[in-house]
């Protein structure tokens, strides 16, 4: 039985099946955005939306049958359990948000499509590389933004009033967004040496960041240059192997020789 | 026939005057933008405009002539018919705005310079390697689309009225354009915690753009990279080769000289 | 004694004590700014934050007494050594903006946390080979500005008014920002030759950024990719010894056959 | 007579004292354009400003005799007059902006001290492998200018009004300042379909851009890299002489041996 759901589970048809199904959801869940469309042909696009449902869960919950705790542990799975899990959360009151995530259902795509998937698990797998200078990153963020809500709450209480409202104006500012004209021209107006923390702040920060983005091209280059160097040293080796054994054998000869010599000498 | 039309085609003489036409062309179409200059001079440039139009299509039906299914197998040649055959469209009600693509003719010296044609290649030859990570980047827009659309099409229709003018809003957020000052700032006030939905989709966004960009420099790197590493094993191979046939010829010598002495002794 | 401080000092528990210390600061740092909570609880706060100073200090002076004057020409030490200062001196009247700068002190995390402290070296690693280049750019700037003074000071004394506002002016124009719309075309509506300055200047000075962010790319590129080519050169060097000294015995086997039959000929 | 201005005008010495006069008169320039500082000490600066020229010009007149055509001949050179002439050009009238380029001599520091000039010639080195790709850049600017001039120019005549405004206002929006919020949305109010104009412009001509900065990135890798694969092709070449020397040894040896033996035996 198990055997047999595996099979079906695992069918390159079923997998273009849910593939296709997957883009004609993405455009049914785009035109349930438009409420002209929605008053016409209402009821049979969210018909069809609820059934492309239905067949996702059963698809998942076979998976979850044959492979049991394997589900769990692998990550796309994972994904593709939690957006298909947000549609059954009834989307009413405080979760009423959740009804506009439904469409990360559309996102199974990237799991689904071998390239894709491919590109995603090569974007994902940048990242750790990332995370301690990502650290530093923060921490001189959140020193910035204690030293801004210290200097500038009392007088911009909207930009700079918590450290939250300044974390997030740093990394606007950090954005090269209106920072000048919007930000630091304004504030230099009570504060003439505003120009004192906003300038080190992009240096340091657009600088790390460069670091970051550096960080990444370096290591993508490091993996294939060490791979053509691996392959250029090995060269070498087999070459060594190679005369090695030509050497061995020329030895042979000549002791060959020597043994005829003596004998015959002696 | 053919070939002595063939040899006029392909004649450089040829290629250099229709270069000097399309740069006359080009500082044609661009006095006809200015009403001062047509005024005075409209007749002429109007005329030499139709006749280099004219030498155009009589170049390209001859260049059909000569390279018959060649020619629409080229997808240069297919450039040049579709730049030339613009200009024969009556540009007059719903094509008017065929008139301003006339221009485009321009572009021609792209396809007819070869330094150019090269660069051409090269920035169009980058994009089948970035095909699956735009398609991943072509998703992740939608999807935040249709999230925007649902989450703010009644409070700002202006910007997130559809999923067209979505997709447009996050397209200009991508780039940064007032993203904070302009379009987040305004949607904080009536949904504060909206910087949850654009801080992510500035970090997913510009990381995903910038893994675009990356992918080409390590693509470009990793080919002459390659190359230069292929030299470098076939160099260990011919020593290979060299000293291996060296060695071989010398055990030969010394068997020939054990084999002179087998024989002599016995 | 001074040994046994060392060992206390130099101690992997002090150290995690200390770095969740500077944690816990950080936290108390943050709640300092919001005014709400300091109504509250505002004094046992301000005693924690006393009391981690203390502890920041005694560690100090103990590394003081161990290292004598290694402490002093330890960067990272100095660098924590100012930190903790800034926070003795009495921040009243003119020093009140040392206040502020009493947060810094989270930055001992980069110094404490041994991944961190490798990131920051590196970043700091990359400034010497960019300082020519930055004197270079910083050149460029020095008489773009005094330029600008001389030509638009009268008219936007806001902007232009002196070298400290061009100085601060351009380097908004050089991150872009509201470059044209909020400088250049005002500007222009009084010198309408005004683009010949802010284009050139902008070419220049985003051309000569890119150079240096490209000398950080290609330098971090070139030191493994020496690193590595030294490592093919060594393994052909190695080969080259062995086979150098398997033929030369070789050789000596034969010259050794010679001999013998030279000496059993005669 | 002239061999003696040689030795005198390469004297490192000199070179120090114009370096430090390039300086100071920097710092002149500087204060030249503060009303406040010309009013209270002008007389003795501008006096001093002159002075410096003088030295300058005497410099420059002793090096035209001195190298006679090589003077010509040498950009830098050619830059040191250019910029010491601006200043004996009497500025008045239509040349009164003349006046704001004295500073320009300023430059000359990037000439003379060793550091920059290595790398000013770097910067300009990686400019001639640029212009193919600039003159596409170019080529698709014009394009997109005469296009927009003849679809916009009646109704936004301060933005695309004639060439040369669309060409600017192109720039603004390839630098992406403003591009939407500033340009396109209020175009797009008129033409509702202007998005299909900018968006392509955009993503062509930053991809275009990017290619040229990849194009610098890779060429400054290439260099480093084939100077690296050719050391390691030379470690293999070394090896191959090496080993073949050895070889003809050998065969020397067991050469010997059979004539030892043939003249032996026979």
């Amino acid at each position: 039985m198990q055997a047999k759901l595996k099979l079906f589970i695992e069918n390159a048809l079923l997998q273009k099946i849910i593939i296709t199904l997957i883009i004609i959801n993405a455009v049914l869940l785009g035109l349930e955005t438009s409420d002209a469309i929605m008053a016409k042909a209402g009821t049979p696009i969210l018909l069809l939306d609820k059934a492309i449902l239905v067949v996702f869960v059963v698809e998942i919950v076979c998976r979850m049958i044959v492979y049991r705790l394997g589900f769990w542990k692998d990550p796309w799975s994972l994904f593709d359990f939690a957006v298909v899990a947000i549609a059954l959360v009834p989307a009413s009151g405080a979760f009423s948000v959740l009804r506009a995530l439904r469409v990360l259902r559309v996102l199974r795509l990237l799991t689904l499509v071998p390239s894709m998937r491919r590109v995603v698990g090569a974007l994902l797998g940048a990242v750790p590389g990332l995370i301690s200078i990502a650290f530093v990153l923060l921490i001189i963020y959140y020193v910035f933004a204690v030293i801004a809500t210290n200097l500038f709450a009392d007088q911009y209480p909207e930009w700079f009033g918590n450290i939250g409202l300044s974390l997030y104006t740093l990394f606007q500012i950090m954005t090269l967004e209106s920072w000048s004209m919007g930000i630091a021209r304004p504030v230099m107006e009570n504060f003439p040496y505003a120009w004192a923390f906003f300038i080190p702040f992009i240096l340091v920060a657009t600088f790390t960041m460069l670091n970051l983005f550096i960080a990444i091209i370096v290591n993508a280059m490091q993996t294939f240059s060490e791979q053509e160097n691996k392959e250029a040293i090995e060269a070498v080796h087999e070459l060594d192997t190679d005369l090695h054994g030509e050497l061995k054998m020329l030895r042979q000869e000549v002791y060959a020789l020597r043994q005829l010599l003596t004998k015959g000498h002696l």
